[in-house]
């Protein structure tokens, strides 16, 4: 019997209404003779209520006790709706993260998965019961409670699905599917039938929102085929998968934009080699992100290095880098606020040199300033200024036609 | 070093003000030079939203899913009495029950503990940790989630205490120790200094309240002196223990009572000799409490056997019964409601024969009709109208000079 993992996020079971429907949904997928597993993040408000409770407490509670607080919030939905499952008749059991061995690193509040061997939930399908998982959760090999991060229920549903060998995982939401382009901001963004895990995953990573870039690079990894869809409406949602025939007639897939982006820029001594690696691996300690990183070393002048980095992240980001400048000899020259990120991804673009070209006449038509510049195979991302970030979006989005239907192939 | 196990129950965690005021009592302890373990039951008010919450899902929950369900409580509040431990520079570590390895029998929501090692509660004491346990909780040897039931968490706190070989196990309550009566309806019940565990254990099945009998049982098993003491005041509490020379002089030690009993009649045939035994096979199955069992057989007479119930349990009871009946040859004669049962507890009876006729010439005198009696080596129990259960209490209190302040020998 073919499995389906099907994941439904905090607002798709944040009141009891919403976790009835979740499990009419499921209900549909058994009654099309499927098998099961259901992952599910924490009922909508009931994670901010424990960490006020915390906040109650402290100011700074360990990361090993908050993942113990944390870890409650999924067994209280995935327990309530394997509930709503039996009252109409399914069979359904319910499993926390260390009950489905769902291995993790030993690092609390933002661990990565070690392995997920899905025994333990292939028996509990193959005895007929509905699983309903517990996302966002896992366990050490020390029998520490672990959670992993932002999107981390996105990633437990496509670990489990690569797990018990599932034929697909839907990723059940509160939008309707991955668009061209942000709706609220982008004229004529529309919604797509289908697109690639690489493009998926810049777009991730560009803060489309929709989806973990975690999720995405495993369900790559194990060619799971992902779903983005509504869980209100019946609509199709849009499928991430290996190679989308249907749209590969366009060059460009979306248009992605991202608000209150930081410039920082540090000179350093040439004579110190290690100067350059210490400064990003003394931010990732701290567990600064750092974005899109220029550099350019002009003979007879001092080297320097500009990066973004997310507005919140820069008091701290400077306080570090200024307590390490004697004993590394770098320190902050500059820093510029008030930025955006604008990028166009799609996989067309590495046969299509022309791309970028045309991203930048379009802008300087635009008169918008491009402050820095990055490219990989898929994408292009641009800082601008953030009050012409919509109007760069809104322009490109145009530029490349996003919003033409595609023509299925 | 020598160990002590803390318990607070719920209401003594029932707050943010109240887990800091649990946490400045646990503190005291440590600074004492005590290892500490502390169980936890969950936060006041957190057990009753999350029985709404299932209830609003569905009116029959498995009780798989209830255990699931409810166990989150006491992760909350343990996580969070960490975190206050914690924040004042004392090193803590939260532990669920299938982390502490609380292994009980495969029955949900009213299991019994069948094991507990204590091998990784030590290890987390012997890295110098207070280690925060749940209560109530455990797990079976297939990895499912069990609750213990009414007082689970005083029986956790004892099973944790003899696992680890604690000196003694302090219950902190909202009541400030055990005494020779209920001070709100008996004129003159005073706080015990100490009482037997047999005497405990009588005055916990006739209803006291303080303790639940298991954890006595237990308590008695492992001769773990139990103190029972305010979570709030500081007075000293009552212990429980194996020998209380202090008190010993009296023979009488308290007077329990329990309202909304009921008895039951059933008669049933002579001719089948396993009728008496499947009666209260039959009960027991449905899990309803029967308590007093009286019988007398007279020849040439249908034989009847009369028990007391709680009257929650009387529907339930004449159903079960009666769809018994033809099967088994015994039907429901009578039952009478409004009653109640009062008792006299204590370890100096066995000595003292009198005892009992003492009992039933007071309540004579008082003009109280004793509908049922039954007795074992430390008790002596009756069964009154209801309207008389305070008037009888408050007589055999001032009949056995239980309000004289005791002799300290």
């Amino acid at each position: 019997m073919a499995i389906v993992v099907m994941k439904f996020g905090g607002t798709s079971v944040g009141s009891v209404e919403r976790i009835r429907n979740a499990a009419r949904r499921i209900m549909q997928e058994v009654d099309r003779g499927y098998q099961v597993v259901v992952v599910v993040s924490a009922m909508g408000k009931t994670t901010d209520h424990l960490v006020q409770l915390a906040e109650d407490i402290t100011s700074s509670p360990s990361k090993r006790e908050m993942d113990m607080l944390l870890s409650t919030g999924e067994q209280v939905s995935m327990s309530l709706l394997a509930m709503a499952l039996e009252t109409q008749g399914y069979q359904a059991v319910s499993m926390t993260g260390w009950q489905a061995e769902l291995q993790t690193e030993k690092v609390h509040r933002n661990a990565r998965i070690v392995s997920l061997k899905g025994g333990k939930i292939r028996a509990k399908l193959d005895a007929g019961n509905i699983v309903v998982a517990a996302g966002f959760q896992g366990i050490t090999e020390d029998g520490e409670i672990t959670t992993l991060g932002r999107g981390g229920s996105d990633t437990t549903a496509v670990a489990i699905a690569a797990a018990v060998g599932a034929e697909r995982c839907d990723i059940y939401t509160d939008v309707d599917g991955v668009y061209t382009s942000d709706p609220r901001f982008v004229t004529g963004a529309r919604k797509l039938h289908s697109i690639e895990y690489d493009e998926m995953l810049e777009l991730a990573n560009l803060g489309a929102g929709v989806l973990h870039p975690r999720a995405v690079e495993y369900a790559k990894n194990y060619k799971i085929p992902l779903t983005v869809r509504s869980s209100i409406s019946e609509e199709e949602g849009t499928v991430i998968e290996e190679a989308t025939s249907m749209e590969s007639n366009l060059i460009v897939r979306g248009v992605a934009f991202e608000a209150d982006v930081v410039r920082l820029t540090i000179g350093y001594e040439k004579a110190f080699n290690g100067s350059l690696a210490m400064i990003f691996t003394t931010l990732a300690q701290h567990n600064i992100d750092v974005d899109i990183i220029v550099q350019s070393i002009v003979d007879g002048t001092t080297p320097t290095v500009s990066f973004t980095i997310k507005k919140e992240a820069l008091s701290e980001a400077i306080q570090v880098l200024e307590e390490k400048k004697k004993e590394l000899g770098f320190q902050v020259a500059d820093f510029e606020v008030g930025l955006s990120k604008v990028s166009i991804v799609g996989s067309g673009m590495v046969s299509n040199p022309g791309v970028a070209a045309q991203m930048f006449d379009r802008l300087r038509q635009e008169s918008i300033p491009v402050k820095m510049v990055s490219t990989s195979e898929i994408k292009v991302s641009v800082v601008v200024p953030q009050q012409q970030m919509i109007q760069a979006a809104n322009a490109l989005h145009e530029e490349f036609r996003l919003s033409e239907i595609e023509v299925q192939v």
